[in-house]
Parts: structure tokens; sequence; C-alpha cells
């Protein structure tokens, strides 16, 4: 089958590599149907060391389960799946918790001998904990949202279920990449009322206002904290969603939060720490989030998908084939795409 | 009357002041019955700026009512009350919301022309917002306890109640100083199943026996960490309350704390910033706490310590009277006090 691989910073190539088999009982083998590049791929698309063997690369994926091992019980061949961007057994304590991240037998797409997900196809570990069905057969349109539910989406409503955005909030969300507009969707489907959308590529802040999003702010760092605060006040916001994973961010929503506010951060973290300083300590300014547990998110946002009442997938502003793949990444590296689709 | 002031560092002197007036219609005049030292209060003892007139210093206090403002209408001369160890009005929105710390009108004892908790009679400020009624008589035994609801039984009552430790809950608390002690008795309370007191003061961590502790970890840094991960299972805690404010305590409780896990930190922060880096992002480690807003929680632990319950006096291992507040403050310094009750 064919795979993407990662050679080194900027040397990303589609090569043959051998079909996936079953290993253990519990694995499903999934026939990719969608898949996309993920603005964390960026990381190791600009830092990766040289290597001509290459390592796979992509986790997220939707597909159509073409084979199971002896000890899958639920998954069934022929079942159209979306796989979270890590896999997990689902039943260890972690798991119950919701914190599949964390699963006591899970890992990530392209280590320990799974594939990546963008390839052709994919051994899936856990495939009953792991990959959660979709119903039926739905159109190509919304395909594109059902893979949201593999990352990005659950991404940017794990950063306002961890600030505790409720009903009536005012919330600011740093950064207008995919993730960041996904925060502001989720943040107004958990009933914000005011969502303010740091950002200045005005062609993502324009699909942040189609989200949700009242108000953008296009300043930076502390001017962009004053003018949040002037929006909010003097007071700034309930929670601040970090979407970047650089400090500068990081600094940029405590300094927009309200007092007893929260911080959620998903941008992974290009940082060592954080400035929660003695400031911070007195108006008890809270840092919660992290990677997104995506499994314990996907059923729960999957009806209002299912049902068209929001579109995640309207971040994907191209769509390619596998060939493609390598210019994608210089596209979205380029900032040219804002997320780019994958149909293999 | 006479006052704690503080002329620079280790310069503590008990001087005449002038008697307390009401100011506003909301102030009442109280007679300070039990005051104490904090370990907050060291910090101004290690680094305060020379200065001759000096500053007025101390706000844990509690005492009887001796004079109200015409706009007082629930407080009554002649009522004992404690004070938290900030004034509020405790009716704005943040005081609503039970972060009176962050009140919208408050402030803090010796500023503003308030008097410091330790001296002889306080001006109170917004009396009807700020004093909690104490009922009846106690006797000097239950006052001490009593005197604790001002800060720092609170304050370790904040770490826990940040972290979220709740019933069943593995919990590890950094510090053996007389907040980590009250955060030991605070998860207790809460329910905590397993209480780790990481501390070295013998006599300190056998009253954490005595106030709920199961294990005493004597290591620091990163043989502490090492030591709380074997006794649980190589996990961590559920939720780690930070009671020192050095960035290494920081650091310890991170380390102790289980994936999806909550530090509360409640030592007052002389760190610009804490160590949550990639490795804290991809275990969705959450840091919480601050400053304790303690009037939140005064008429909440009231009744356990009335009811003998719990007997977070036991801190106090010295009491002295005014003439010996230098000294006090020296023997805390020195370690040689735990926590020190004054009785003007």
């Amino acid at each position: 089958m064919r795979a993407t691989l990662i050679h080194g910073p900027g040397d990303i190539r589609v090569s043959e590599v051998p079909d996936p088999k079953l290993r253990d009982a519990t694995d499903a083998i999934v026939r990719v149907v969608r898949s996309c590049i993920c603005g964390s791929d960026l990381w190791p698309y600009q830092s990766a060391e040289k290597s001509d063997v290459g390592s796979r690369i992509g986790h997220e994926f939707l597909g159509v389960v073409e084979e199971v091992g002896s000890g899958v019980e639920t998954t069934k061949k022929g079942d159209l799946v979306v796989a979270p961007f890590v896999w997990a057994d689902n039943t260890c304590d972690f798991c119950r918790q919701g914190l599949q991240t964390s699963c006591r037998h899970g890992g990530g797409w392209g280590s320990d001998e799974t594939d990546g997900g963008q390839g052709e196809y994919v051994r899936v570990p856990f495939a009953d904990g792991t990959l959660v069905g979709l119903p039926g057969e739905p159109d190509d349109k919304l395909l594109a949202s059902l893979l949201t539910l593999s990352d990005v989406f659950p991404t940017g409503h794990h950063a306002a279920v961890s600030a505790g955005v409720s009903k009536g909030d005012t919330v600011a969300v740093v950064g207008d990449g995919a993730v960041g507009l996904s925060a502001v969707l989720a943040a107004t489907r958990l009933g914000a009322e005011r969502v303010i959308l740091l950002g200045r590529h005005t062609d993502r802040t324009d699909l942040g206002r189609e989200f949700g999003a009242t108000d953008v702010v296009a300043e930076r760092g502390d001017e962009a904290i004053e003018k949040v605060r002037e929006l909010t006040g003097g007071d700034g916001v309930h929670a601040a969603l970090e979407c970047v994973g650089y400090e500068q961010a990081v600094h940029t929503a405590i300094g927009v939060t309200r007092d007893g506010g929260t911080v959620g951060r998903v941008g992974v973290s290009q940082y060592e720490s954080v400035p929660l300083d003695a400031g911070t300590f007195m108006r008890n300014i809270k840092m919660a989030g992290g990677v997104a547990p995506a499994r314990n998110y996907i059923e729960d946002l999957l009806p209002d998908v299912l049902e068209g009442k929001i579109q995640p997938g309207k971040v994907f502003d191209r769509t390619i084939g596998m060939d493609e793949i390598p210019d994608g990444y210089r596209a979205m590296m380029d900032r040219e795409a804002l997320k780019v689709l994958i149909a293999p």
C-alpha cells in the first residue's frame, strides 16, 4: 500500500510500504477513506531528523473496517468508523475516567508498528476500544465534519471543557488556526454568550465569525490583552482557550483571563514553563487542558455533526489525493491552506 | 492603642498608634481578642524596606465588636467575630461567586488606613460583609481553632477544594508548615483516603499524622517525586497541594500528580513561572488555587470547629502577649515555633 513518511525537515514522501496485517486478536484493519494534515504534523515537518528510512506520519482518519481479529467483538467488517488520534483499550482506569490519552495500553499512530493515518490502510490496535462506528453511508460532504472528530474538533472542545465554558460565559480564543476555530465552535456550542477570537488572518477569522465568534481582536501580546480587557469592561474573560502552543500565546491567554477564570490549553506546548506568577496567584487563575482525549468526546459530539447542527468540517479549505500530500504540507506550512483534507 | 509595625528586615516593633475611629458608615471597630503571626508575614520580615515610620502588619484576628457605623445592619456591638485575611463587601459579583479576594471594593489589613491584625483594635470596612459572627462565649481552647478560620485553615482548605479533592482520593501535601498541616486536615475532612505529607520536621509531620496524614515523605525534589510514585503504584496522586511557594515545591507537586490530576497551589508564590512543560501537557495536569477566599469558606468550616470534630488550632505551638511579638517573629523565622498565637 502507499503511505506517507517523513524523512526530515520539509521532506515528506508518499511511498510503497507493506500492507498491514492483523497482529493481535483485538486488531482491525481499516481502509482509509478520509485523512488529513494536522497543525501538529508541522512540528516534525520543521524539526524531524533526517532519515533514509523515514517515519510514518498522520494521526487523523476515517475509514471502512476491512478485517477484524478473533478478539474483536463490536466492530464489524464493513463498518464506517472514525479513529481518535491515539489508540486506547477504553477499559483501563484512565480510559474510564475519560483520559484515553493516558491509556495504560494505548499509543500513537505510526509508532509501535501501527501505521500512520496518512496512508491507504491502518492496523488499529484495540479496535473495539479505539474506533467509533458511524451510522450508514453519510454523503461526501458530511465526511469532512465526521473526520474532524478524530482530532481537531475534540481538541477545540477539550479546550472549552477544560476551561469550564458554560452557558452565558465570555470566552477568548487565542489562535485562528483550525484548532482555534474549532474552539470557537465548541465554546459557542456549550452556550458561551460572547466569544472573542484573537487572530489576524481575515479569511480565518471570517470562518471564526461563522462558527460563533462575536468579536475579533487582531492585536497581539500586551496590546491584545488590553483590547480584550477593554471589550470586557476591564475584567477579562471567564475562559481563555489557548490554541497555539507558544509561550507568548499562553501569556496572552493568562492576561485576558478574569480573576478566578481558567485557561484551557490545547496548543501543543512548545514551552518549558508558563507565566503563572504572583499576580496570577492573587487572581486565582487556573490552568487546565493538554492533549485532548478525543475518544472521550466523539460520541457526545457526533449527533450534532450527523444532524448538521454544526459543521466543523469547514476548517478544511483544500482537498487533495495522496500524490499531493507533500504539497499539502507545504501549503499548510506557508499558511496557504488552513487545513488539508486527504482523499486517498 | 498598641499595634505591630514592621520597619525593615527583622525589625518588628510594637508601638503606640492612634485609636481607630469609624470612618465609613459600614465600618466597625473590633477589639482584638486573638491574633497570630502568618508564614506569609515572614516574607516582609525578610525583605521589607527600611522605614522609620513603619507599616502595620498582621491580617488574622478574632475579636469583639466595640462600635458599628450607621450603615452596619447585621453586626452588633458585643458580637464575637472572626475576620478573614482580606476585607470585602461580600455583595459584588466576585464575592457572590466566592472570590472575596477579588472583591471590587475590598482590600488588605494595614492598607488603605485600616489597621493591621496584630494590634489591640482594628477598624473593619464593610463590617457586615467582612466579619463572620461566632456564637456565644466559646472557651479559650476553642478560640485558637476559631482564629485559624481567619486564614491558615481556609488556605489549606482552598488548596484541597481547588485541586478537587473528593472522597477516596489519594492526595499529596507539599510542605509541613502550618498551611501544609491545615491542608492535610482539610483533605482528610473532604474524604481523601490517603494523604501523603512531604515534610522533614518530625514534630510537624507528627501533627500531620494526627491531622490525617497516612504517609510521610522526608525526601525532597526528584527523590520525593520518586518516593510518592513508589507509594502510589507509579501513578502519582489525584491532587497535590502546594503549600510552600517556591518553584521547587511546585515542581515537586507537578511531578507527583497523576495524569489528569490537579495541583492546588496556596503557597504564596515566590516564583515567576511554573514548569507546566510538554510532559505535563501530554499528562493533562491542571493547576488551580491561589490566594484563598477565606470568607467564602468560614461558614462551611465553622460547625466542625464548634463541634470539636476538627481542631485546626493545634497548629499553634506558642502563645505570646503583645510585648513578645518581635520574638514571636524570630521564633517562627528560626523554625523554633510552627505558628505563634497572640493574646493581646
